[in-house]
């Protein structure tokens, strides 16, 4: 599959570009390309402790994306999924530590642990504070002695953060960072590789397995394991996390590994409030992509028992905008269901020349039921007559439950009949029209003021004028006439409901995606319907 | 390929409620399960106009995602893709109108017209005002009178959220969403279809191809190009924009239509600016996943021409997490680099022991090199023998430019020569240790005291304690021995160097991943150079 870059050399610089033209005045760049890629603060001067991260690019919005105040001072960005050379973190160093020194968050990846460490020392040796966390929260492999370092890095980002941004000392937000790490446990679930820019993807996971504790660079998970839904994939995360979470009231950070929909987050949120662990979970950050693995659909779980300090410094504000806040985790509030959306029950009186005039426009609808189908096999799909016949018959049955001494009444319960036994658009149109004709008829007007309302309410919802071919072109035109009489309304609905055979090209419906060559010399069948029906009223 | 999904029946309810639970106190929903999905505000009182919208579902964050303070009142949720019923849309007019009335914003879909236009009429029937925008902002097909609503809706949500939070009437609120409605233009383009939960993946969009004019629903784009790369279709889909913009600075609003990568976004964001529309463009709503559909690797641009209160409304600060906010577009700021990343000059000084010592040094490394890579063969890639002489004849060759006199001095020269003359780990490893010894050494301490903090620095950065199969093994016995002699230190050295042979576990390094029989009787090869070179120097 291909994918929107240009460049293959250029794709991590012209993203963090892409990024920076956003952000004037908050961020910018050190003057490196293409090897050394630094994102600071714009806005900083070195008064307090700086926070530097950083590692191969991949994973965004991390790290770029967490820069700003009260979270990272400056990201050293390396080549997608290659740490960052010496030259380029030492760069990072000096662009923004000052006289309280910086604290280096690392990942614990070998190449990210050598380039950040010898940057360290050649920084040192230039007389800078600089202290070094290195975070393994990957629990994916039990009793290793370096675990990986994975998205509970972001804790740490946060926490050191908020620390430095309130003016505490170098060591203790190194302290507090590091007492931060060791306490995060992580583990992550894909259901898919990722693709690597310029590359293949690779297809190692087969459909219906799931690749259970993996890093953030592609690598192969520890097991694949299989996948069936998504409160199993939730069972068997939160099963081997749970062992590792410290004590205490929870925070988790739910992470999208780049690739799962909004949707897949929601339900897997909800699969964990109902997993094992759900009742220890207290605060959530995210769902969100935070930290990923470019566009793998997998996810993953980082949890944390943080100190009422730690709380307060996850829930601080936060410049970067990716950050998406550290929240309080609840049942679903609902509210009951508004009485007034169940239907309005009727209120049946009789009026025997409106009892017969629905009867006599059932009857005609019914009895040209097939002939409208044969018109709609032209445009549509065929079923425009046997639609009206089903809507027809069943307001006959109705015929003696209906207020039909009321005319506004009368018109809403029409409506309401034909939202209920009629489908598709038609029935929905047709119900909006009697809607909006009752509201009208409230006010005592007739029904030509009445029909004119309803006409321009289906114009409106419908999106439908003369001359675009649908029951509107017959509609319009017999209502308009109707203050001369039956007579001419039923005339003027024949001209309009005959000039749509002449209209090859469908303006709203279903007919406008058709080719002009089936449309021409048949009338459209709702504007047919009409015809019929005002013709059938003349005669009476 | 599989989703994190549970019942297919459940998707859209079950995701609403993963959102639910993250939110408590800002959103609820109405008890109507499964059919009616309706997310509202849970600190509304209607004593201002309800903004409310809604279709589909597919385009998370839209809708329920914007539903909060200054932006949607509630949002009606139909299933993926499809309406949501005219009860649904009713129940949420209901849930959250008051005496103001409310504005129901409309993307152009013919069941989003009808279901949302049928339940209108029913509530101005039950006495409310309700006005009804439909936006239709996708100009893919060009003249086309009823164009879809795509991503542009949320230009409309936006500023009339503003608008309606600061009190106005539901006139002005209409009028304006109105107005900006018609002046906004959308096009989309993709690389790949979406994945319908539930559905096999339509394979529609063959490699090297895109799909130009696309609607949010997983149709057909209006035509398929060829696809080369990220600045082509920028170039392609603003070309096609441009003729429908209206006059002025315009604000775009960047929308990752699902599965494009942060990095992905980023190079297009850039592109953009470097296209013929680049120097209109002053302000941006993302890129960020705004209107989706689902995982579909596609993005949507969408442009209006703000009048001053417009921008107004759109800046203005919002409750909902997943706005990203309207942000003045600008020149990527650029700042010098840090002078002090160059390597620091050297400053040569004689000093003949030291000379000899670091010869001698040199000398043994080369003339053991075909003897260790034989050793590294059994645990790594057979060059430990090859990488130290490669360093140790660079050193040579730069023995008259050493600080010879200096031992703080001479430890950061040789520092620096390691990290540029050695590769792999084992080179950053060596240059930290001299790094962090010449640091200490400044002091003016002996040599254990420099070498102690050197090793106590690798040992951090490594990750590597006594034990882990590593050249630490030798090395910190033999400095721990450094104060009873030489003799000692290398008596030490090769009691440790021996002792590897017996660890089958490695802890660190890359032997940490081979199996145990391939490790067993054989040293580390690290750990045997140490303590070659200590037997060396003691047989002085």
């Amino acid at each position: 599959m291909s994918q929107f870059i240009n460049d293959k050399e250029q794709i991590v610089t012209q993203a963090i570009d892409g990024v920076l033209r956003n952000h004037n005045g908050e961020l910018k760049r050190l003057d490196g390309y293409p090897h050394i890629k630094v994102v600071t603060r714009a806005d900083w001067t070195p008064t307090r402790v700086a926070v530097i991260s950083g590692g191969g690019s991949g994973h965004e919005p991390s790290h770029a994306g967490f820069v700003g105040e009260g979270m990272l001072t400056a990201a050293v960005c390396g080549e997608v999924f290659a740490s960052p050379s010496v030259d380029a973190v030492l760069a990072g160093i000096l662009a923004v530590t000052g006289d309280p020194g910086c604290l280096l968050i690392v990942k614990n990846y070998t190449g990210d642990r050598l380039n950040f460490g010898l940057a360290a020392e050649r920084a040192r040796a230039l007389g800078h504070k600089v202290e070094m966390v290195i975070v393994g929260d990957d629990v994916a492999i039990p009793d290793i002695p370096q675990p990986r370092g994975v998205a509970g890095t972001l804790f740490v980002h946060k926490i050191a953060g908020a620390l430095a941004a309130s003016g505490a000392s170098l060591e203790v937000v190194a302290e507090t960072a590091s007492r931060v790490a060791r306490h995060t446990a992580s583990l992550g679930m894909s259901l898919d590789t990722c693709t690597v820019p310029g590359a293949e993807k690779e297809d190692r996971i087969a459909n219906g397995m799931a690749e259970l504790g993996l890093g953030i660079h592609g690598e192969p998970g520890i097991e694949q394991v299989a996948y069936s839904h998504a409160q199993e994939a939730i069972d068997l995360v939160t099963k081997r996390l749970e062992p590792c979470a410290s004590h205490g009231d929870l925070v988790v950070l739910f992470n999208n590994l780049g690739g799962c929909t909004p949707l897949e987050m929601g339900i897997l949120v909800d699969s964990l409030h109902n997993s094992r662990m759900g009742h220890r979970i207290r605060w959530m950050v995210g769902p969100a992509p935070l930290m990923t693995s470019l566009d793998m659909r997998g996810f993953s779980i980082s949890l944390y028992a943080p100190t009422t300090d730690d709380l307060k410094s996850l829930k601080s504000e936060v410049g970067p905008g990716n950050w998406p806040g550290c929240r309080d985790v609840g049942n679903v509030e609902i509210a009951v269901l508004p009485e007034d959306i169940r239907p309005v029950p009727m209120d049946p009186s009789s009026h025997a020349p409106s009892q017969q005039l629905i009867e006599r426009c059932c009857q005609v609808l019914i009895d040209n039921a097939t002939q409208l189908n044969e018109l709609d096999t032209k445009s549509g799909d065929g079923d425009t007559g046997s639609t009206l016949e089903t809507a027809a018959r069943a307001l006959q049955r109705r015929l003696d439950t209906l207020p039909l001494a009321d005319p506004a009444k009368l018109f809403h319960a029409i409506s309401q009949e034909l939202s209920q036994s009629m489908g598709g658009s038609s029935g929905v149109l047709l119900a909006i029209f009697f809607a909006a004709a009752g509201d009208t008829a409230k006010g005592g007007c007739g029904v030509q003021t009445a029909f004119s309302a309803g006409l321009e309410r289906i114009k409106q919802v419908g999106g439908a004028e003369v001359g675009d071919r649908t029951m509107v072109d017959a509609l319009e035109p017999a209502i308009a006439s109707l203050g001369h009489g039956m007579c001419a309304a039923a005339k003027a609905a024949r001209k309009g409901a005959d000039a749509t055979s002449q209209i090859t090209r469908a303006g709203a419906g279903r007919a406008s995606y058709l080719a002009a060559a089936s449309l021409a010399g048949h009338n459209d069948p709702g504007a047919e319907a009409v015809a019929i029906l005002f013709e059938t009223l003349a005669d009476d």
